[in-house]
């Protein structure tokens, strides 16, 4: 037995609701009858998606939490999925945590690993996850990106921001105090993907996506897919960055790192305005705080206003994984 | 638009049976009612996997194959797959190539590309790939390698070796004629997955597992899943080496590569002693060739005979990865 095979063996647990689980060629699943599955991949590479110095078990939950919030995104309830792990050489000392944080956020959702595939190589992380979607009277209950409508409310999970100011105080472009640091360094290294969310807002919600790449930016692709603009009210999108911290950043630094940080894993989402009744009980029903920043208006485009809806002048690029 | 969302173009089709396919948060799949789901899940690294100087199209070919492989070993029919692409660079010399060689064995295979990731690092190839077993009176088809029983016969298909050749070719440790070693670098650099046997083979084959690591290597999984032992004859077996090349190498490097060269990508399969007819038939109906090369026994351990059943005396590590 290789020093590989010992690997898997932190991997390898007792199969639930799999019918086959790690140690054959292939797993075997059974979707409930009455659902589809539901599928996303995310790979991760040190340097570009982490820091070498990030916490083996923080990377551990953060690798799964990127994944579980691509189906929170389509109201899908966590199933299984599925580690492919490439390390420069087999070290316990990083494996036991990474797969103590991976385990640990998997059994909080009950979403159980089911197999994959170990090698030696630059550290890279691939998870597909999979997660159960009902069909009810043949129409998938999947939250999609395609169909928000003019005068819909868009709505955001959570805070805004706060990966961002993390990773630009490990920059060494922000100093901030330790506190608000530790809040911002948590949000960054471990987020919370919006599962129970997702699932609650399914028949409520028009069309969604969740915010990796910055609230701009992957907004951006529910206004392409439903061929929409936006209006957005800024002074409310700035108060949603959690890790206040006056004085210490600008008003428009405050407002970048809102509309474009990244690394959020927050949901955004539209809905009916008849439907702000159905969206305040799903916020409570799942415990996520959900908060109002804009309206879907027929025009193409992103309209910035502020409080007093006077437009404001902004262009932010979005937090891009390959700049 | 990034480069990367153009690459991404590369992978964007329409889906055919997927309810959703690329470019939402999940792609959505729907398994025919009365089937389960198999999936599998591999990672190549360059110079672990692959050599730097393949080409692009065979790579793309390989990557999908080894997958397809792990699908052929359970029986299961192709669905689809995820495709998850590190890259140095965005190379559309690289991708263009690397794309139509993925999509052209996807194609032959009805197994359509549903999402994934793309992102910049070095290089690596994450797919895990869905396909369809059938469950009939609540027990599933699915080949699995705890089925085998004493008495059994033990099959391989197609020719083993000739990967390893190329490699130790490509190594240097070895010379062969131009043409010899085009045939043994076409079975390293695109290898056939099996997938025709493997579904011809559900209600016949007790056990099965694809031949990645080399013949010993991955039959030991069966032997371990299934508590029993195996005979073989290393005379059929060494003569599965197809790129013969007499006088090029010894009888026992013949014997090496037969039984532990790696990177093969065909069956071994074990079936009971009345299926003969049946496994020849399956054989013919997947147009694959099948070779009968041992018995299991109840004794555990591999015990090596040559045509005259006398004991062999041979040591052989499975190719490893990770050495």
């Amino acid at each position: 037995m290789g020093e590989f095979d010992l690997i898997a063996r932190y991997f390898t647990r007792k199969p639930a609701r799999a019918a086959l689980g790690v140690g054959d060629d292939c797993a075997l699943l059974q979707p409930r009858p009455g659902t589809q599955l539901a599928i996303s991949s995310d790979m991760l590479v040190e340097g570009r998606h982490f820091l070498s110095t990030v916490n083996p078990a923080h990377l551990g939950h953060k690798a799964l939490a990127v994944n579980l919030s691509d189906l929170a995104a389509c109201g899908a309830e966590p199933l299984a999925f599925t580690l492919a792990l490439a390390l420069p050489h087999a070290d316990e000392a990083w494996l036991a945590p990474f797969s103590r944080g991976l385990l640990a956020l998997a059994d909080a959702h009950g979403c159980e690993l089911v197999g994959g595939d170990t090698t030696r190589g630059p550290l890279n992380i691939c998870i597909t996850v999979f997660g159960e979607v009902p069909v009810v009277a043949g129409r998938s209950q999947a939250l999609l990106r395609s169909g928000a409508q003019p005068g819909d409310d868009v709505y955001v999970s959570g805070t805004l921001g706060d990966a961002r100011l993390a990773l630009e105080v490990f920059r060494g472009h922000l100093s901030v105090p330790e506190a608000t640091f530790a809040t911002a360094r948590e949000r960054m290294e471990q987020p919370t993907p919006r599962v129970a969310l997702g699932q609650a807002l399914r028949g409520i919600a028009t069309a969604a996506v969740d915010v990796s790449d910055g609230l701009l930016g992957d907004l951006g692709h529910v206004l392409k897919a439903s061929r929409v603009g936006v209006r957005i009210d800024t002074t409310v999108a700035a108060g949603l960055v959690m890790a206040q911290a006056e004085g210490m950043f600008t008003a428009q630094q405050r407002l970048a790192f809102a509309l474009a940080g990244g690394d959020d894993y927050e949901l955004v989402f539209t809905a009916p305005r008849n439907a702000r009744d159905a969206v305040a009980a799903a916020s409570a029903r799942s415990l996520t705080p959900v908060t109002r920043i804009g309206v879907i208006e027929a025009e193409p485009g992103v309209r910035l206003v502020d409080a007093a809806a006077t437009p404001v002048d902004a262009a932010f690029a979005s937090f891009d994984h390959f700049a």
